[in-house]
């Protein structure tokens, strides 16, 4: 009997249509899946006449696979990647590899890495991103594990992927959990673009009570720009999209309370942990949360007054100056972002490549732009780049738009539209090329009520100098006592 | 022998005093320190003919005090106290009580308090704010726990407290974790409050070119007014405070680089979890953590051009708009925080009284202020009030500033400094009085890219839809997969 490349476990729509990329691009494949009727719907269905092999159980998936065997599991994150590798382990062999492609957690995967090394077998965390069109035409792929794993898969993994320039959307990010972290600040970049869009929406919509059409016709227009990317271009579509039933938009039917499922959450809760001000990142996966309370809001809508500005200006000039705003907005996320991962490839041992992971994600992903040509660009030009901001073309690119960037922010705030992300973005600014911040401030309150302690500007870094702000009633020393 | 009333462990500073505090007030006191010099200094200096007996083992200790034993943990949080608790257990017997008074992350206070309940013992998490000054002349006390536990404890509990108007600054919080999250929330409005007053003192140094004098000034003369608090207070003697060694101003010459210790973060992470936008604590925490990144802010600063503007127009117009601009971001603060109390008290069965916690708030801890008074009043009205905005007194204080804080906002645009904490204040106004937001266009883009569907504002809530958004290549339904 003739063995098959490569399995897959968990025949969802992006399980499937994996199967289907691989099988289109030569592969023969296994599949299993929990629920045998989803599978046998499947072989009689999308995968009729391709190299496609219904199984049936775990150990029958195994022994249908060429060794090493090599077996993807896509099922949701959690506890279902666990129980799924503890039914494959007792019919694998040492040397054969796991490749887990939902959007595990990064720890969690860390930790099941470990647990499968000491068991002698591979493991690949790895990052897919695309949706169901990505996955079955070519995602973009973020793939963590040892590098001889990587190499195993590396020929699927190519073939598979979005192309770019000729170039697949895939490369080996690092050890461990690197592909579901850098994932992970994938999602939460996903998240800033997403709401830097609604909020110029928003603008514009509500603002300048643009209907749906011309909003098309600017996005349209703004695709064809610096801003050209999959989610501007979609969000064009979007605003030509009508209800078959009603006839209406289907943006204007849709209710305004917005979901998530834990990966922006998570880039911000891990920024935290890493001191890093993924502050546009942040406010974006807040803004959802604000739109979910929708009752709480629909009651305060009748009692808080806005600034009661009717009219907004000229929105010829606007447009154009919400453009620039949006764009270098979009350069502070993601300035943000690869701050972000800069830490953590400190912090983890993940010695990430970011000319790599910029150049992965300009195809195939959700987050796919002209503009990640150019951040590829900057880091291959300085590989330890600092901060994204310091690069020639996003320092000028940023510096030149700020007046528009500024002129907007004003206006929303003169409408009383709310700008979270865009806001946080020019905050980041403002404060990162500020040379002192009044965070001498926020030290001298903390010194005197709680005697935490400060540097000086006159002294080496490291040393820690107290004040005695007042005369004291006891001559105890100071502790480090957080108050 | 005669056995004290209570004991407690660790003689850092906040150890010290609150023994001190507890004996000033008639409760006898044995102490223990793991580092037995500590103790014997603490007793021939401090602690001398009072009424505190030094220990010199976990044993001894529990040997000295009046059943059923209180003792009191003042260590640092983390590991820590679970060693002190391991070395204490062995000594004490059914109904006896341990209280720890440290920052334990409410999470660890779960945990102890289901394993100490198991093991028949009482168990306290407190909160203890006010600093070293607080802990000797009378803190602000969160006590959560079982309620028999607390009883057992009140009455010293209420001698030591800070006192408003004849009320003790301590109330019973909650079951198990209640008073360690209690004191979360608190630390993390802690934050936001610095922030806000970093920020106005920011605009007025850097923006407007005012001395430390002239701070002093404003400052003192806000205190008289709405912002009345100890940290304007200990701000506006800040601006006066000399270095001896110098002769500089103590401000000037401290590093812009803050330090947090975690409950801060916690706030905000946790925030993220329940999915309450507490966007002014966690823009406060972000604020320090870019402050942190002092080496790259400097060379920032050399090559990102800001908005060029030298002058900044009136000063004297300035000051009273910036005083009601840091007012209605305080109110902000304030009100996602005890959003995030509500929301937690739901989620973790804490059944928190909000008036009760804004009382205790009142005097002792850091974030003491005059307008506590009035959210006390708020939830007293109303013990239901979804938001501190829907009541009546702040919804007008807000609303009726909002005009000097809309200008504040747009000169500091105008000037390039940032204002993180007060932006996102006024952008979580804007948005909490939406009714309708943009997050029509977020489920638009996440369900035309991955399928994840949206609800319809004509159709009733838990109902989910999705759009064909383009000719679909294959027919497998949507699934839930996250892109």
């Amino acid at each position: 009997m003739t063995k098959n490349d490569i399995g897959l476990i968990g025949l969802a729509v992006m399980g499937q249509n994996l199967v289907l990329n691989m099988a289109r691009n030569g592969f023969s494949v296994s599949v299993y899946n929990r629920t045998g009727s989803k599978t046998q719907k499947f072989i009689a269905g999308p995968a009729a006449g391709k190299a496609i092999t219904a199984t049936y159980s775990p150990e029958e998936l195994v022994a249908s696979l060429k060794r090493p065997r090599k077996i993807m599991i896509m099922v949701k994150a959690g506890w279902p990647v666990d129980a799924v590798i503890k039914q494959l382990t007792p019919f694998l062999e040492p040397g054969d590899l796991i490749i887990d492609g939902g959007n595990s957690f990064f720890m969690d995967t860390e930790r099941r890495s470990k647990e499968l090394e000491e068991a002698g077998l591979l493991f690949i965390g790895t990052g897919v991103s695309g949706g169901e069109e990505g996955a079955l035409w070519g995602p973009s792929l973020m793939p963590g594990g040892q590098k001889e794993a990587y190499e195993l898969v590396q020929p699927i993994f190519e073939a598979i992927a979005a192309k770019v320039d000729g170039e697949p959307c895939v490369t080996y990010i690092g050890p461990r959990g690197a592909g579901h972290y850098v994932k992970m600040v994938h999602n939460g970049i996903e998240y800033g673009d997403i709401q830097l869009i609604a909020e110029s929406y928003d603008v514009l919509h509500r603002g300048y009570r643009m209907d749906n059409p011309a909003l098309h016709d600017v996005f349209s227009q703004w695709n064809k720009g610096l801003l050209q990317s999959y989610l501007i271009e979609i969000a064009a579509d979007i605003f030509s999209k009508k209800d078959e039933e009603t006839g209406q938009y289907v943006l204007d039917i849709i209710l305004d309370a917005a979901g998530q499922k834990g990966t922006g959450k998570w880039s911000s809760q891990n920024a935290l942990d890493l001191g890093i001000p993924a502050t546009t990142i942040t406010e974006a996966v807040f803004a959802r949360a604000l739109s979910a309370h929708k009752e709480e809001r629909i009651a305060a809508s009748q009692v808080l007054e806005g600034p009661g500005l009717v009219t907004a200006g000229d929105k010829d000039t606007l447009v154009p100056a919400l453009e620039d705003a949006l764009y270098a907005s979009k350069v502070i996320s993601y300035a943000q972002g690869f701050s972000l991962l800069r830490a953590a490839s400190k912090e983890y041992g993940y010695d990430l490549n970011y000319g790599e992971i910029a150049r992965i994600w300009r195809g195939g992903c959700i987050i796919r732009a002209a503009f990640l040509n150019d951040i590829t660009a900057a880091f291959r030009a300085q590989p330890d780049l600092p901060n994204l901001l310091m690069a020639p073309f996003f320092r000028d690119a940023v510096v030149s738009r700020q007046k528009n960037w500024r002129i907007v922010l004003k206006v929303a705030l003169d409408l009383g539209i709310p700008v979270p992300a865009m806001s946080a973005s020019i905050a980041y600014f403002d404060g990162y090329r500020s040379e002192r911040l009044p965070a001498n401030m926020i030290q001298a309150l903390r010194d005197y009520f709680g005697a935490h302690t400060y540097e000086r500007v006159d002294k080496p870094r490291g040393q820690f100098f107290h004040t005695e702000w007042v005369a004291s009633e006891t001559d105890i020393t100071a502790s480090s006592y957080n108050a």
